[in-house]
């Protein structure tokens, strides 16, 4: 017999539509015959042997890539309004083509208003000025001497789901182009604390104007009370130097903090006393209520967390056992609980967190489930450990202008077909 | 003044050499203004803007690469006896270029016994055989529906410092030559136990002969107790598929165990009574003790460190204040303490671990240090919940026979001259 083979009567389920006790998951033998669950049988072996199996391989290469046969695992990449923004770009991480927690850095999201800057690292500047004791400059190599500090956090761009949150008719596209401008790595930098605290802020220094090198000379306004407790200056990505998209050779790293002020290419930090409404905090990144008033500011992002697999654009291979696997993430701290449906919201389960459950980073979460074939709504529902929990699409629209983009946190459902077909829907 | 002016005897010292305390780092403010130190002061902005910020950049792309300044940032490969075996080869990952804890995919070490295998994953299978009630055969696409679990973990070449542990005088060359058999990354795949119970283990099925799809066909005997501990069938590396220097399509993970039984590209899983003595575990990956026997086995790492920065082929920037910073792991689980030397081992300080410590992965080590400009020997020496401590070299050579590279842990000494070059030394 085969998975799509199961005798639904024999499991242990924790909620409706077929899902399973997560404790299934987390005693791993249980998800496998102690369960009850046949899993595939044996074909017998090929009789031929494969033709890499004959002969010697490949040399050593400095530098790996992935294999060929996932060139098509990019980032899904959209260029609006190039007439009037030249190399204007998002890019978003396909998270239905990965697992774990860490993007890989080539896969990293990106948005950029103004392309990827060609920076020589041995030119590039660093300039700590306005309301300082000392006005401080530093070039690349002095700050290799300085103390770091290394952690895993998501950026999230406050654009993240804007489909979602704008389009009248569910868009019919993947986790790359409905909710990939999110990511999630080890970064490695000098804590922003050691370097205001050289230059000497005075004390009616309360905010910071941080500008990158690129050319639109994206500058946002970040409360100095942030930067103190854990900016990061960050020079490294995965261990590895940071890659041109994510702001070679220097970017601030603002742990929970809308992408967009985590300014990439960085080249100036103006240390001032209140915020200074640059276009990109007043005109861009700034939300619209439903009465027509705007938001001033919203720097955290929301508690989030979509499925990955099954997620849209794929084809369930037939009825029986799966795992139902996605991410969770809060600009407010750590992920709580995550809770999932397989009908529509009626009945709720909850399921099981990887740890170590970190601040500010994605966590994978998962849940065992037996899909019998019918036609079914699944969904997940975050809540983090400030008790704010992920809304459904309705009460975020009414909270907002309908024009309104940013900071979109709904749940997402994905309508199962009777045919296995996995698509977007709002409920 | 600069950071090479310091007033040394304004800092509070944790051991000889100039060695600072920790709390100075783990409090990052005190490793700035707090602790006496001056960090560099500014120079003027330059009044010129670079060219970079004058334009927009380039457009998206699919898939990031590192900066071109960083091309040098390779793996160092070593490729003997190819006359008898071709693509046999050695790649040691950069580890003092790179900075955190996660080695990005493309610098994770390989060994090769015949090259890199060009594998389909559409044909490749993985066969579960031998002393099993159900043999089992999977494709790629199968295992997509199983459970799956992810951890980080390190590998290392049982090989790894082979350099230190053989040759009669040190060797002067970078961590990628002397310790670069050793990488750290984020693991996703099936648990072991899984497919084992899925198969049905006879009771006299107590070990498994795992074989891998490459020439050669690497295989080793692994007690059937660690895969139902923690073994994984592993399918993606930092959130992507395998790459193939990597085992792609799948290989299998055995925490803190020697690298070369971690088998690349696995296609078969035999289940026997007892071990089979492999070519690769008789032949070669046994240890010569000093009186001429053989050891049978030698499966986990040892305890082990060593100081990344400053290291072998570095430079000092001249006397002041530094952060040494280096990576500690074991085999046996967490890593309990990093004691770090500047005065040849008369004296050691504790080191600031970065946390959180996971078991079976590199853990960064840091602590404040400031060099007078007088030579000096660094070293490092960690200690594992085991109370297991790293030897001195000389402890480490006379257990093994003169001929023996295998499982070297010895502590690593660096020689600072008074120019400020930085050199391997055995004490």
């Amino acid at each position: 017999m085969t998975r799509s083979d199961i005798d639904g009567a024999a499991l242990k389920y924790a909620a409706g539509g077929g899902l399973l006790s997560r404790r299934m998951l987390l005693a791993s033998a249980a998800a496998g015959t102690a369960a009850g669950l046949a899993l595939p049988k044996a074909a017998r072996a090929e009789a031929k042997i494969p033709e890499w199996s004959k002969t010697a391989g490949a040399r050593a290469r400095g530098y790996g890539m992935p294999a060929a046969a996932e060139s098509a695992v990019q980032r899904a990449i959209i260029e609006p309004w190039q007439d009037v923004a030249p190399a204007f770009s998002l890019s978003g991480t396909p998270h239905h083509r990965l697992r774990g927690t860490i993007t890989p850095s080539g896969l990293h999201f990106e948005v950029h208003h103004g392309g990827r800057p060609d920076i020589d690292p041995a030119r590039h500047r660093l300039m700590l000025h306005g309301l300082v004791e000392r006005p401080l400059q530093f070039s690349l190599e002095a700050l290799e001497r300085y103390p770091m500090v290394t952690a895993t956090h998501f950026l999230e761009c406050a654009g993240n789901s804007l489909f979602n949150a704008v389009m009248p008719e569910p868009m019919q596209a993947g986790c790359d182009m409905l909710h990939g401008l999110l990511s999630n790595t080890e970064w490695t930098g000098i804590p922003m604390r050691v370097l205001m605290e050289e230059a000497g802020v005075r004390p009616e220094g309360k905010w910071v104007v941080a500008a990158g090198a690129d050319g639109p000379s994206l500058a946002r306004s970040i409360p100095m009370e942030k930067l103190m407790s854990d900016g990061m200056l960050a020079l490294y990505q995965n261990g590895e130097r940071l890659r041109p998209e994510q702001g070679y050779p220097m970017r601030l790293l603002l742990p929970g903090f809308e992408g967009n002020m985590n300014i990439k290419w960085l080249t100036s930090l103006w240390v001032t006393e209140a915020p200074v409404h640059t276009k990109d905090e007043s005109g861009e990144y700034t939300e619209i209520l439903a009465d027509g008033s705007s938001v001033q500011f919203t720097f955290a992002m929301g508690v989030k967390s979509f499925i990955t697999h099954p997620s849209s654009t794929m084809t369930m291979s037939g009825p029986g056992f799966y795992e139902i696997s996605g991410l969770a993430w809060t600009g407010a701290g750590k992920v709580a609980k995550v809770e999932v449906s397989a009908d529509g919201g009626q009945s709720w389960a909850e399921a099981a967190l990887a740890g170590p459950v970190r601040p500010q980073a994605l966590t994978r979460f998962s849940l065992p489930w037996h899909w019998d074939g019918s036609p079914l709504v699944l969904m997940s529902r975050a809540t983090d450990e400030t008790g704010a929990v992920q809304p459904a699409r309705a009460d975020w629209k009414a909270r907002y202008h309908a024009s309104n983009f940013l900071h979109y946190n709904a749940i997402q459902p994905w309508q199962i077909t009777a045919e296995g077909a996995v698509q977007n829907v709002y409920l």
